[in-house]
């Protein structure tokens, strides 16, 4: 990869003389504050990374943050009054005139405050610059999702021995993430998803008090950060033989998921994957029950902004982190899904995750 | 407390027709929008909350949340498509002209898209008639965060157990935070604090992998979450006597907060408990060295509105919930900081938070 990470942003940033990217208070902050500024740390409330015509990065902080702000890259530079912040953000757009925002990220009132302070600006919505450039992972990003993958794959090996009858969802997802966390994970990438017996078949079921039963199938979506990177990985298993349908489900599912990883490779169209995986479900009994899509891009947020879906119009690239989860959901009896972390290549694909894949009766 | 929620809000909404409150994507969620929906759950990326001028409360969501949303308060509109979705926003919206929004949690994108969509309107800063209307704590939101206190109070109390010469810092961090979760928390209210030694002189000293050592002082902040509800407290120990400067630290530390607290009443200015503690500190040798306001409100957030600081104009109301939490810090050396979680009463306060304050040397 060539250039800094400022000057790969501005040169997919079109048509715009600058990029700036901003955070307001907690929790309104922006993970490409992070990428962008290469901060290991630090929480840079009220803080601005600004990208110029010629990829140079300021980096305007409060006295707050000065000793994070220069562990990271850019030229760091500490107001220490309103005054000073405006100034520095006039000398760092000046001569702009088209200027780019994270406009899903910023919030209305620090773009306002831009517009108010450098006049005549026009505001342009720099999203799909950004996403653009923060899909494409470094050997630096990519080590830390591998580490992150590596400590959620193990607490993925140690579910059959989790799984007691009587246990209740809340009670193992807790244990999920205390064990991410004791293995060096930072923190989780997203609240666990711990779904037994029926609840498995809402996509997005938040741990509740239900216990766990002999039969009930066992679904777990979860994932932890490291160095600020997220893994996100499904594990769905069996206590005691299931109804017959769900273990049909799962080799289903099994299979799709086979068929879609084989279509992620550098230049693929992203909704190949989906097709593919879709295709062998709609072919079975289970037709019209994948109700969400294949993958999504994974970063410092656990969904960053490629989607591989059906109608989706990208392209993936060499670098790309994409998630790969086929599901089948029945409605009062439960649902599979299987899911991994991977990492797009030139030829094809590294799976990221690892765990044991096949039909798991505890 | 009279009325709905919503009620009280396009009460306290002066000069305004309506507030609208917006989530964009995950972590771009505003919290206000489960209080003034009462939603216990439910993720509601892209959903909305408008308050009309006689306090009805419309919810428009996307058929994902419509199972959640019906477990809330309000008039839920379930949109398939974005015709659906503009007409609901243009309903509820009808013959207003002055609409608020919380210019500090919505993103540019979802403020624009109301602005093109609702021709006419003119937005308006809501954010102080927001803070003004959850800053007063019903029984329901006390008693949480009574639930969310005790957990990380039992958390406190355990803590000469975990101070083990050689443990680091994000051991005992993860540690406190498996606890916490392990006693009922759901998820930490923010990144625990762990500080050893002269880490503990920085204030929001991030847990690193120093190890703890005889004569080092130990400070931990930390809080749960229990039903969305916050806790925020402090408890700074010793592993062996430290030197005599932090003995005696500790104890005006502990001085100052007492006097602090004594100010915390309904109708007093919120600045009161500040100045009372700042008094105490900087008539002795540490004159200068409490760098930080002595506390702020909590709530959904874990910073929420309410300061309490040297020149803060507000008045305290029976209901608010604030931290107490005067600091020294005494640079290379180590900082001492307590903190407790308070309700402010009628005729005073009380106390949520539950561990002993005296100096603990272990």
């Amino acid at each position: 990869m060539k250039g800094t990470r400022a000057q790969r942003l501005i040169g997919n940033a079109e048509g715009m003389d600058a990029v700036v990217i901003m955070n307001d208070g907690e929790p309104f902050l922006d993970s490409s504050f992070w990428y962008i500024t290469e901060q290991p740390g630090g929480c840079f409330e009220s803080c601005m990374a600004v990208v110029g015509p010629d990829g140079t990065l300021s980096v305007i902080v409060n006295p707050l943050e000065e000793e994070s702000a220069k562990e990271g890259v850019g030229n760091v530079l500490v107001y220490h009054n309103k005054e000073e912040r405006d100034n520095y953000l006039k000398e760092a757009l000046k001569g702009c005139s088209k200027v780019g925002f994270n406009v899903h990220s910023a919030t209305y009132s620090m773009v306002e405050y831009v517009k108010r302070t450098v006049e005549g600006i026009e505001v342009v919505n720099a999203s799909d610059a950004i996403d653009n450039t923060v899909s494409i992972k470094d050997q630096k990003e990519i080590e830390a999702t591998r580490k992150a993958c590596r400590i959620s794959s193990q607490v993925a090996k140690e579910l059959p021995e989790m799984l007691t009858e009587g246990s209740s969802e809340k009670e193992i997802a807790a244990r999920m993430d205390n064990r991410m966390r004791e293995l060096g994970g930072t923190g989780n990438a997203f609240d666990t998803i711990a779904a037994f017996g029926a609840n498995s078949s809402q996509c997005h079921h938040m741990p509740c008090d239900y216990r766990l039963r002999k039969g009930d199938t066992a679904l777990f979506d979860f994932g932890t950060k490291y160095d600020r990177y997220c893994s996100d990985m499904t594990r769905t298993l069996f206590l005691g033989r299931p109804p017959e349908i769900l273990e049909r489900a799962y080799e289903v599912v099994r299979e799709a998921q086979l068929a879609g990883i084989a279509e992620y490779r550098d230049g693929a169209n992203a909704n190949a994957a989906d097709l593919a995986a879709r295709k062998i479900i709609d072919e079975t009994e289970f037709k019209g029950l994948f109700i969400h899509s294949f993958g999504h891009g994974i970063g410092m947020d656990v969904h960053q902004a490629i989607s591989v879906s059906p109608r989706s119009p990208q392209i993936l690239h060499e670098g790309n982190i994409v998630s790969a989860e086929p599901g089948i959901y029945i409605p009062g009896v439960g649902g599979i899904r299987i899911e991994d972390t991977v990492l797009v290549t030139k030829g094809g694909c590294e799976i990221l995750t690892d765990f044991d894949h096949s039909l798991t009766v505890v």
